[in-house]
């Protein structure tokens, strides 16, 4: 299941940026599950990952290669099937040897490769299976490679995330594009989630890590499916240059800002996208609380009540239980909450207030509320000027059978 | 479902206490949902209630009116059907008038009855239906009455839970018997749970409480089912001193540390009664982490895994994923987590080590040490003298079914 007719958009070539994805054979046989992108000369990245103490080898060695080469890497290794986690000092060698053999092929140095994997948690990485398709994978890199590339990222994905967009600031025109994939394992500090953002624009390294920051904290790290963080997270943002303005240095410049905004419609569309996906998901949440004393308190809420089983099962059952939103809301750990300042909103119907269920509210307005695929639960706390928003998924049988049947 | 046998074992009367349990037709007709505790003159109560800032009207009341009455009650009226929780005035008021009905009855002062009540949230208390069943609440008092109270205040359990010890100190005998409801909505600082205790031994006001709160810290409020807090929860412990002894005043006396043993092995049956019930529960898991830096940290990583749905889906499918083990401790927030010290066990089998899967594991060994009802996950931090241990369930179809279809 998943929510929304999910149909992958267009997404732009960006010049400076080749795609190629072949099959390696790691879970699936056939299965297209490698993915290299080739960053031209000139260019920057600037990436996050996640914040788990075990995490991954791909990781560890990506933000040393990173550092290495001076957030100037000339391709990027995705395998799926497997996630190279949990494999101690043998997976740091595997993800190196990976990087290797890319650098052997293409005549760069191995640290201007970086290594990602997602997949099964624990099993040795195919170096080999790997390896024998990197030729293959550099012959079928395309600058029209997107949309391949996004379903060889996939796991657990019923389906292809993507956001392409074109703007154009003091008469030139930039591209940005972006795919992700993830499913479950979803939670506020990024999520079982792979990302790869790339514009043609010409950015400096310090301020470009600064952008992919702020956008991935109101987009990727506002999403929850299961509350569970990956060992894999990472979210690639690469600056190619190739669009030949001047190197943009300057945060608040017309230039900057038409890319911040930008990157975050991208970074939201695809984060969206990866709940809408989001295993077994049956509706797309948002919850949105208003009124709070600082942003935080409004995330506590926000969080609180898009991890409660209680709320996401009745969710799944259509079931308008504002009962278990008032519960979920009590115990976010609010410092003197007043209750019976606090509303509920379904949609737009009210539901509960003053602690208790709304006089106006009727069984029939919830149940029409609860209806559609796309509900907002609005929380009004009344006691402050803050708001924030998070978008999560409901609980449903598929949820427990696909995590039940699927080793990750 | 539920883990285990569960046979309710034989609950000892204790002096000073009668218990009657009746239909009001609350919820279901002809089901008994009404039970009334009374307690002889010359007794006391200690009381924990939820940290919900949406309690419900009853823990209000039933608060107050044991300050009113100082901590002397002489009645508990417990309903189930019903919480009578985001009821706003309207509850607070049905919640005193159906202490006023038993008070006028049984000519005590309002204040000696606490109300408590568990079922569903948001609807009015019917009022009317309990106070007319009160009399034959009454008429049905008796010491032997603890094995039908244990089954009238049952909500979404599959059984009664009960425990009953007699112990002797300086040749006197004291007993002390407990049951407890609660399936779901259950996790740390209480449950949807309500439990209540009592013993024959005369003890001083302020030490009962503290017992309690000891007592309440180390077994209700380390449990979870997932992860919500009821906005009713009330634990209730009574001392009638009907046993004679001088009121124990010292909490280090011969007499104190029986009672506190005696009232540990209680409410932890009671508290595992619940998980073993918890909603759709098809193992019975302890999480037991060693070698941290200090108790709460143990608890975080303890309740990280508890918590985490992937950790509990895999549970289900008896898949002994240790992966997912580690990314729950990796993300318990811990810092300078050295994750090469970090072992896991299931039941006697090292899983992982060194932050992979251990050398000597196989998953033959894994599959073993996942069949049983009963599993313990033992994590070794290696980084302190520190323990703890939490106690939980696996997350099942029926966890859904039962969650989606009743209006809690």
């Amino acid at each position: 299941m998943a929510v929304g007719a999910g149909v992958l958009p267009e997404l732009y070539p960006v010049a400076g940026v080749r795609l190629g994805t072949v099959s390696a054979g790691i879970k699936t046989p056939g299965r297209k599950d490698l993915v290299l992108l080739e960053l031209a000369q000139g260019g920057h990245c600037a990436a996050v990952f996640t914040r788990n103490a075990f995490c991954a080898a791909p990781v560890t060695v990506a933000r040393e290669h990173l550092r290495l080469c001076q957030a100037q890497p000339r391709y990027l290794l995705v395998n799926t099937g497997n996630a190279n986690a949990g494999t101690g000092e043998a997976g740091l060698v595997a993800a190196k040897d990976c990087a290797a053999a890319v650098a052997a092929l293409a005549a760069v140095r191995p640290e201007e490769v970086l290594p990602f994997s997602t997949g099964v948690i624990g099993e040795p990485l195919p170096v080999a299976a790997i390896n024998a398709v990197i030729p293959s994978a550099l012959a079928a890199l395309s600058p029209e490679g997107w949309a391949d590339a996004a379903a060889g990222i996939m796991t657990t994905d019923t389906r292809p995330k993507g956001c392409s967009l074109r703007f154009r600031v003091q008469d030139r025109e930039y591209t940005i594009t972006g795919i992700a994939k993830g499913a479950g394992m979803i939670r506020p500090n990024m999520a079982t989630m792979l990302a790869y953002v790339a514009t043609d624009m010409a950015v400096a390294p310090a301020l470009l890590q600064q952008l992919l920051g702020a956008a991935v904290e109101t987009t990727f790290n506002r999403i929850t499916v299961d509350g569970d963080t990956s060992t894999n997270d990472a979210c690639v943002l690469v600056a190619t240059a190739a669009a030949g303005n001047p190197v943009v240095v300057d945060g608040d410049s017309p230039l900057c800002l038409a890319l911040r905004n930008a990157l975050e419609e991208v970074c939201l569309a695809l984060a969206q996208g990866l709940v809408r996906d989001g295993e077994g998901a049956s509706k797309f949440v948002t919850v949105q609380v208003n009124g709070g004393r600082n942003e935080q308190e409004c995330l506590d809420v926000a969080f609180t009540i898009a991890h409660s089983p209680l709320v996401k099962t009745a969710l799944f059952a259509s079931d308008p239980n504002w009962g278990r939103l008032l519960a979920a809301i009590g115990r976010a750990g609010l410092a003197d909450l007043q209750v019976e300042r606090v509303s509920v909103y379904l949609n737009d119907v009210l539901i509960a207030a003053g602690g208790c269920r709304a006089q106006s509210y009727t069984e029939e307005q919830g149940v029409a509320a609860m209806a559609p695929e796309e509900i907002v639960i609005r929380v009004d706390l009344e006691r402050g000027d803050y708001a924030a928003a998070v978008w999560t998924t409901d609980f449903s049988y598929d949820y427990v059978r696909i995590n039940a049947e699927y080793r990750s």
